[in-house]
C-alpha cells in the first residue's frame, strides 16, 4: 500500500473552511493510503517566535483533526519535532542543494519582494519540506499549487541521492496537486481568517446559526423561483449535506415558495449534524493536554521506527556510518 | 570547570604541521578546561560526497587523536553525527538568523567568488557550528583567525536566544582566538599537504629521516657559526625538543663546527622520539575500527546527555513543548 503524507501546520483552531477545503479531503486519503499526519511545529518556528502561542496551537490542532475522524491506530500522527532525525536529513539535503535553488523559493523570494528581511529558516523550509517526505516514504504527497514548487525541489533532491548514492536510497515522492476544494466564506469570498468572513469550526449550535443567517443571498420575493447554483448559501449545504438532501433543496428552491432563509435553516441543521459530535469531542480532547501528548507520542514512535529505517540506510549510503 | 570544545574535520591523515600547529595546542586544553573533542562528520559533507573517503577519514582522525594522547575517559569524544539534536538546535537557529547574516558568511562569499555554485550547506555551516557550540555549553571555542567570524555568529545567535525566550536559556560561547603556531614545511613555507612540503605524522623512522634531510638550510662551510633563530630545521627542532635541547643545539651552531646536517640529525632523533610511541600506537588503533566505534560510542553518550539537557531546555523556552 503506498503511504501518503500531510503536514499541518500549527496556526490555531481552524475554521469551516479549513475543515471542508483540507481537514476533510486529508482525511479521506486513509481509505486508500497508508496515511501519515504531522503537525509542524518547527515549521511554524519559522514565522512565530511565541512560545505560549505555538506549544498551544500544537494542542489546537491536535484536538481539531482527532475530533475531525483522524484514527491514530490506523494512521500515524504525531509531532515533527518528535523526530529530530528530519533535521539531519534536511542538513544532509542542504549539502545536496544548490544554495541558488533555495533561493529562488516562493515564500524566501516573497518575504524579500515586500521587503522583509526573511530569517534563514524560511530560506532552507524547502529542504525541511523535503527531509519531512523523504523521511517517511512518503509516494503520495497531496498539497495546493501554492506547495507544488517545494514539492517538486523534494522530488528533484530525492533523485539527486539515489543518482550519486545508488538507486532505492530513497523514495522519490509524487507530488499530487489538489484539485483545492472552493469554500465560500460568509460574504461569498474565499472563508479566510484574514476577511473576517469565517463559520467557527466548533462554535455551539445557536452561534453556527446565526453565522449562517449572515451569508450574502438575493433578495427575490418568496414565491419567486430560484437558481440555487453556484450561491454561497448552496454551496455550503452541497458541502455539508448528501447529494440527496441537496437536490431535494435545488428542487424547491427552483419551484418556487421557498426562501434563501430556508435553505439557510437547512444548511444550520446540516452543519450542526455533521459538527455537533465534532464540537462534543473537540472540548473532550482540548481539555486534556496530556491525553493528547500521549497519543501524539505513540505516534512519534510509529513515525520514529521508519524514520530511523530511512536514515540508517542514507547514513551507510553516504558514508556518514560503514556501509553493511 | 570551565567547557573547550574543539571540532576535528574529517580530512585523511594528519600532518607533522596538522599535528604541531592543531592537534597538541588542542589536547592542551584538556589541563585546564572539562574538554570535548568531535569529528565533524556532517561538516565535511558540505565538500565531499563520496563515502568511502568520508568514512574511512573519520576513523584516520579518531585513530590519530587517541594515538596523539587524546584520552576517552578525561574527556569527551564522538562523532557529531551521533547526536542529532545538533540539526534540530541548528535549525531553530536558522530561524533567529536573517538569511543576509549567511550570505555574508566569508566561506560561502569566497565560494561564489571563486565562481562556484555553493551548496546550501557552505551557506547553512555557521548555524550548524553555533549549535555543535551552544548544545554543548561550551565557554571556551578555541579557533584559528580564519573562524573568528563564525564564532561571532554563535555568540550573537547565543545572546539573541536569551535575549527572546529567557536569560540562561543557552551558555554564550566566548570566542578565544588561538595564536597561530607557524610550522614551517620542508621548503620554508607554512606545512601543507597543498605545497607538498610535509612531513607525514606516521612515518617509519627512515621515512621521517629521509623527509628531514630534505629541509632547506644554509650552506655555510662547517666550520662558520651558523645562526639558527627562525631557519626550518631550527623551529621545527624547538618545536619537538625541550628548551634545553633546543639552547644545547643552538650553543653548537653559533660555536661553528657544527653544521646543520648535525641540526637535522638531532630533529629526526627529536622527532622519532615524539612520534614514534605514537606511530605505534596509531596502527594498532587505526586496524581495529570496531574499538574505535566503541570509543566513540561511549562519548557520544556523555555527549547525548549534555545535549539531551539543553535541547529539553531550549524547547520548552521556544513552545515546542510545555514549559516546566
Amino acid at each position: 500500500m503506498q503511504i501518503s503524507l500531510t503536514g499541518i501546520k500549527p496556526t490555531g483552531t481552524p475554521h469551516l473552511g479549513n475543515y471542508l477545503g483540507a481537514i476533510r479531503p486529508a482525511l479521506e486519503l486513509t481509505e486508500r493510503f497508508e496515511s501519515i499526519y504531522f503537525i509542524a511545529d518547527y515549521h511554524a518556528f519559522t514565522a512565530t517566535h511565541d512560545p505560549k502561542a505555538l506549544c498551544s496551537h500544537v494542542y489546537d490542532v491536535a484536538a481539531t483533526w482527532l475530533a475531525c475522524g483522524l484514527d491514530p491506530e490506523r494512521t500515524i500522527f504525531f509531532r515533527q519535532s518528535d523526530v529530530p532525525e528530519v533535521f539531519e536529513l534536511s542538513w544532509i539535503f542542504q549539502c545536496l542543494l544548490p544554495a541558488g535553488q533555495l533561493e529562488r523559493g516562493h515564500a524566501y523570494k516573497d518575504a524579500l519582494a515586500r521587503g522583509d528581511s526573511p530569517n534563514a529558516g524560511v530560506l532552507a523550509y524547502p529542504a525541511l519540506m523535503a527531509a519531512d517526505i523523504i523521511l517517511y516514504g512518503a509516494h503520495v504527497v497531496p498539497v495546493g499549487r501554492d506547495q507544488k514548487q517545494h514539492l517538486e525541489l523534494a522530488r528533484d533532491v530525492a533523485v539527486r541521492v539515489n543518482h550519486l548514492f545508488g538507486e532505492g536510497t530513497v523514495v522519490v515522492p509524487e507530488p499530487r496537486i489538489q484539485s483545492e476544494v472552493m469554500v465560500p466564506g460568509l460574504d461569498g469570498r474565499k472563508m479566510s481568517k484574514s476577511y473576517d468572513n469565517y463559520v467557527p469550526l466548533f462554535a455551539g449550535e445557536r452561534e453556527l446559526k446565526q453565522a449562517v443567517m449572515k451569508i450574502v443571498t438575493g433578495s427575490e420575493p418568496l414565491e419567486a423561483p430560484k437558481e440555487p447554483e453556484g450561491t454561497t448559501a448552496f454551496t455550503l449545504f452541497q458541502l455539508v449535506a448528501s447529494a440527496e438532501q441537496a437536490a431535494e433543496q435545488a428542487a424547491k428552491l427552483r419551484a418556487g415558495g421557498y426562501g434563501w432563509g430556508h435553505l439557510k435553516q437547512a444548511l444550520a441543521q446540516a452543519l450542526d449534524a455533521e459538527l455537533g459530535p465534532q464540537r462534543a469531542r473537540y472540548s473532550a480532547l482540548r481539555s486534556d493536554e496530556a491525553a493528547l501528548d500521549q497519543v501524539l507520542a505513540r505516534g512519534a514512535e510509529k513515525a520514529r521506527a521508519r524514520a530511523q529505517e530511512t536514515i540508517m540506510r542514507v547514513r551507510r549510503r553516504i558514508g556518514i556510518r560503514k556501509p553493511g
